[in-house]
């Protein structure tokens, strides 16, 4: 059994990256940090884990890189962005490879984590390294990797969908919008009124626009793909359940598309990419353009990113829709499937 | 116009004023107190109210005794218990009558308030003045009153349906269990992790059980009806939803009920008794023994209370059933109920 | 008193027609009609109405128009699209004065309403005389109207805030996405193995996309502003929650905008049309291009309108957002307020 | 692998059962059958599963007892209650087992079946054989039965906690009370205006009172334990959440409890007699009598069973909380911890 740590195990991500990985085959929880909860147990904390005998043994303890490299070999951080990048530096510094789930290092450019974070990248000299944790993107380079910064939520859901149509040329580079809808647990556990539940419950309202931090992240693997800078639209808004998001895309296809034939075949060209890059990934699920439609409640609970699509003749415009659960795929499930490729694992390994 | 205060309006029940009083046609509402928003209107505060032009000329002011009474006439207090009734005193020293939507003012005894609070009464010399707000019970003493301590939620929902049964010798004043599930906004508007969306929506629990301090109120008025010092079980659940208690009575017949002739002859009698003391309430709805029972969606937004019965004849219990909204007749609806009685207007005025 | 028929009281609209009525102080329901519960009183129906004296008069009838037309001077028509048009013919020949809230008379031309309906139209010589039902723009035809047919749900919260931008210049009339969000009341109270319960809570799917129905009265009344032919793209779907619905709307300014400032400049342009259009509206409010943002909760049980934007300088777009309650100003509400404006009354009679 | 089928496998118990044998290490689902899907496969009807490569294997088919048999060991029946014992018995007679999820053979007395169900028993000879499938109470039995029912969701979280305190004599056999919450999934996947998404959310309602068919098989067991013929209280309330059943009991101790001694005491009787029935169960958390509560957002897709207790010295009542999820340990779970019981399969395989 490989050895692995979670630092900041308190907030959903974390529960979730304990949910996954007291049932994963391959590995052991051997620490878990949480500077409220130091001193309990995962069991006390998490009364929901109560039946595995692990749950009993594993307690809290502080975040320390020096306790955390001489137990485990991986560590997860699932912390605020900021706190992530001072418990990497040493952590690594002490040969233990890092699965960050903050935004910490998912940008390459230290002046657009500023842009977008507000304050100076606490350590530059790690972007360069750093992999970008989407698996269908970059599976190589994850297998190799010291330091991997899982790709966030909303970039998840619209990245899997775009990013095939850019590299083959099916679609305009700019112009792309991006309308997300999301459950409430993608704003973190935190006692904020907010969020407190005759707040979210019967409700629904955009937030963070017209520049959510996530563009920094979209846009750059965006440009990466593109091969041009690309500047693109994105609405999250909060709708009232516990887990998934639904991103709608409104994309412009590179073709003129103007009536019924020529939707069918510029559909079927769609088609055509995402059976090339996704039709033996096995978290990826291809409904097409006919029928059925992505909808959260089948992939809650999964790893799964599910994908569908409509060309509009009447418009010319190409909808994409996807949706994933956001604490797996767009959060825990990403990172284990990640930590996976790290270990050699078959990439599927505890995660279906 | 009569003019009304509301003191801590930036809660739930407050807001609940707030918006069934801009409606109210007979009142004006000239001031509303809360630390925290002292300076903005209530327009600002609730975006929800500004369609209404009075929510652009209300600020909100600090909470000042003085300057209440000299504008107002009656006042609410939406306040947390122990601090309601330090407003209390000054607000009726200076002639401002004052309904009070705490549970400051509902216990007959400073011992049993210390007992469930915690803590020594604030102004016991008010108690054996303050009349208990619960207008199908204390009608004619709220209409003089100076001091009205308004019924809570959970108390309302269960002394109703209960009351005159006891006051008519049908149920037997020991054992009696209330079994409640009540919406969030009972917990009302607080930043606590235990109410935040994720951690109440798809779920259920009890709580404050055994000795929930909701208790001391209801026992107190049980025992008024019975003539004698009932203790009874109560048990609250908390429920996903916004508004709404559905409360469950477990009671003891005084007649034997063995079989289907005995059932429906006591399920008679529980009829005429709530025809008799009901049948001419505007807000109280008598579903009766067969076919509808009551529903939280039948009284949300209204200050109706429902109330269903069945006789098992099996067990010999009768089960009587009761929903309300608890922002409403839990709370402010059933506080301005209250203030029509104070006012002399009829009792429905702006409630319907 | 004005005497009242709703013909198919049943559905949510007719409910939500017989809640604002039973309220309502110059008008009375003296006939609801429905097939299924023909010969039940309104409070047997609907139990959350016992307490209207009213609702315990009134029986459910089979809907007929000479029945009706003798009783009433307005029936409202809350029918299937087709059996309203059906009704709706005998009635104004009667001399009753007819609010549609089907779809049936909202279209001018009986060749679009077969494209988007599959049929001929039932009665195509009615049609120019129907007056479109969207108070802010139509009020002065709506007086004099003998036909109503009262705008949809998804279309008054895309028309509302759309309309004055083209009508001013200030968007391009090609290229308009509309993003929808709605509530499960849209969908209609019918027994649907895709709308119960567990099919819809924990979820939200897209339908009815790329063409769904109501794109043919938007881009009606679109074209009419523009003074030319619009085609725009819909996307609507389903999220849980009862009532609301939240329209993101992607528009491209006429000016070019690239940066804060001519964001700013813009942004102020489209506040003065705002203002100029609406500023005096009972029911539109101005969340303006700071701060506060369009939220469900904020017009949910009311017939409010509630518009806020963004300028975004990176993408050069326009983003207005709107939410409104799906069953009052998207359908009940702003039939009632066409109705006020029938009978000559103030237009928010019964609505506040 | 070992081959089972599920019969019924369209509403929410055999889609459970799917959800979990295809995660099964030593199971293999070879059918399903439906009469409505009969001729696609699992993927088609249920997309969630698309990532499983069995689930575009495997067809739907008609209910043939012959088919199955020849094809799997294992059957289990996801049908209507009637309808299962139809299919149980030449499936039985043709050597297969069966695991039926239905009420058919949960009844000792075809006497009372006919009582609770309303017509003849359709295989009274086969009731003595049958083993009623709650692991914890008939683990024994369980291994060797060739027909297991397997018990229902609200029996499930009355009996597990209350029988150990039956058979301990700590409690009096008679004036139980069970008081029951569960999510709209327990009245499974039927397209009925009661369970569309509007009736359900924000809303809870009592049903099936004072007589639910659950009792019979409840009181049938609590009967045995006793040794003598129990009557009890069963109140079912629906809640609106997909999963879970809270369910609080009122019971009265053999001893007399009046004060915090004396609770204390009962207390640790309480707990004794849990950790000596329960403490190796794999699927049973004690939260014990301080602290944490059962909630049902700890249980969810868990086959757990949490129990907590409280003991009242003011009324001398024993109250237990038991939190199930009713699609696992209330129907599907359960049935596959039996189902493991029978192979010789450790129980939790595939249920942790």
């Amino acid at each position: 059994m490989i050895k692995v740590a979670i630092a900041g195990a308190s907030g959903y991500a974390g529960e979730e990256l304990v949910r996954l990985l007291l049932r994963h085959p391959e590995v052991e929880i051997s620490a878990v940090t949480s500077r409220q909860h130091a001193g309990k147990t995962l069991a006390e904390v998490f009364p929901k884990f109560g039946h595995f005998e692990a749950a009993h043994r594993v307690p809290f303890i502080l975040p320390d890189a020096e306790v955390l490299a001489d137990e485990v070999e991986y560590t997860f951080l699932a912390l605020p962005h900021g706190v992530a990048a001072e418990l990497a530096v040493p952590l690594l510094e002490k040969g233990c490879r890092v699965l960050d789930l903050s935004a910490d290092f998912r940008l390459r450019s230290p002046e657009v984590y500023k842009e977008f974070y507000g304050k100076d990248h606490p350590a530059p000299e790690l972007l360069s390294e750093a992999v970008y944790g989407q698996p269908e993107t970059y599976r190589e380079q994850i297998r190799q990797a010291r330091l991997v910064a899982c790709a966030g939520c909303y970039p998840t859901s619209i990245l899997v969908p775009t990013l095939p149509l850019l590299k083959s040329g099916l679609i305009e580079p700019q112009g792309i919008i991006a309308d997300s809808l999301s459950g409430v647990s993608g704003a973190g556990r935190k006692a904020d009124l907010g969020y407190i539940y005759c707040e979210c419950n019967e409700s629904a309202r955009p937030y963070g626009i017209p520049k959510h931090r996530h563009l920094s992240e979209i846009e750059q693997e965006l440009s990466l793909a593109a091969g041009e800078e690309v500047v693109m639209q994105f609405t999250p808004h909060l709708i009232p359940l516990n887990r998934g998001i639904l991103t709608t895309l409104y994309l412009n296809p590179m073709m003129e598309v103007h009536d019924k034939e020529s939707a069918a075949e510029f559909s079927s060209k769609v088609e055509d990419v995402y059976r090339q890059f996704y039709d033996q990934e096995p978290f990826i699920r291809i409904d097409g353009d006919s029928g059925i439609l992505p909808d959260i409640k089948n992939v809650v609970m999964s790893n799964v990113i599910e994908l569908g699509w409509k060309v509009d003749p009447r418009t010319g415009r190409l909808l994409v829709l996807s949706t994933i659960d956001n604490l797996m795929r767009g959060a825990s499930g990403q990172a284990v499937q990640c930590m996976n490729l790290m270990m050699g694992l078959p990439e599927t390994t505890g995660l279906m």
